[in-house]
């Protein structure tokens, strides 16, 4: 299993209570009661759940002593996984994303702002820090929506590009295999006859006849 | 159900059959023969699933003569869902949205050189055409390609405000309540006591105490 794979991160995410646990536990470590008791769970289900995310390497547990009583394991989310579906009429997108703290990007100038805003915020009173991280907080999620927006925009552009792209198709009079050949090719620049082949389950010489069509259509270089 | 609910969303699309189907009809419209085809699934598992797809208004189905033999039915993808989901050690994002063809966002003068360019693309011959569509596609592609770097890096902050936050509420001595209430603040700006309330499973008067103690902390006004 790999968190790197769009099926493998459906089966970890899918389930709500799986979902909830770890909105739970990204604002701080809980033990598998406090998980219990907020979400209306049994603690033997919100148990299983743990053992499952931990396994698989999204959340980790540590055994902390008890002031009274056997001691208590705590679990932390560890790691950063996104999950991202894109379907439109004509565009098809899927990405499954991991990574660790060390990994994050941050280098960007133009959240450098928000970064310095961050590191003064820890010298100033606790007030005055709880204030300032709000005010960066909400610009983070201002500029969250910006991107969103974006994102939507140039989805609705691929869409539009990829029905100029059909109609090309049409109006040169392509098969549909020719077809399946050219979007093969945009998605993989690099592609060769033998990787067209095995993916497109056709032997090799037929995938050079369309190769070749497609070549005198002027679709293909 | 809803396409704007995340677990709706995850019903739909968490069935790798599905997504196939989705990604296939985004080329063009498929008989369920030629869908069966390219999965290599039988057809009666494809037409299950296009009945879910089409019940939820995913995809939509005409009837078509054909030469000989009976008429058959041909799916589209006719709509626009995205899903995305951001599990981070300090964050959890989750997002589910739909729109129709004519929701789609496009005015950002930011990309009004694509636009143009899939416009003027028209009056070309086809083998100009699918040259500028194919640059115009990897012009996209790589915009998209920074929209998500930029998303990563916003999420990256978002974790290291939510850090300094915790840090806050263990400094000023929070219980564990104090800080439920205090993170239903900050994601619930206009909340109001009852709704703290009902959401947080408490009592009123137990939520204007909560309420009190943040407020004499400085952590909320």
């Amino acid at each position: 299993m790999s968190l790197n794979e769009v099926n493998d991160l459906f089966y970890l995410l899918e389930n709500p209570t799986r979902r909830r646990i770890l909105e739970l536990l990204s604002r701080e470590g809980h033990y598998p009661l406090q998980l219990s008791k907020e979400m209306s769970v049994t603690q033997q289900a919100v148990v299983k759940h743990l053992n499952i995310l931990e396994e698989h390497g999204l959340v980790n547990s540590e055994t902390e002593p008890s002031n009274r009583g056997p001691s208590r394991r705590v679990y932390y989310s560890t790691r950063s996984i996104s999950l991202h579906v894109d379907v439109s009429p004509s565009t098809f997108k899927e990405q499954a994303h991991s990574s660790s703290e060390q990994d994050a990007i941050l280098d960007l100038p133009k959240h450098k702002h928000m970064m310095d805003a961050i590191n003064s915020s820890r010298k100033m009173d606790l007030s005055q820090r709880a204030n300032l991280l709000d005010r960066v907080s909400k610009d983070i999620e201002k500029s969250l929506k910006d991107t969103e927006d974006e994102r939507k925009s140039l989805i609705h552009l691929t869409n539009l590009v990829n029905q100029e792209l059909y109609k090309i198709t049409i109006e040169s009079k392509c098969t549909y295999d020719e077809r399946r050949l050219l979007y093969f090719s945009i998605q993989n620049p690099n592609f060769t006859i033998e990787k067209a082949a095995s993916s497109l389950g056709m032997d090799d010489s037929d995938v050079r006849i369309l190769f070749d069509a497609l070549h005198r259509k002027g679709l293909i270089k």
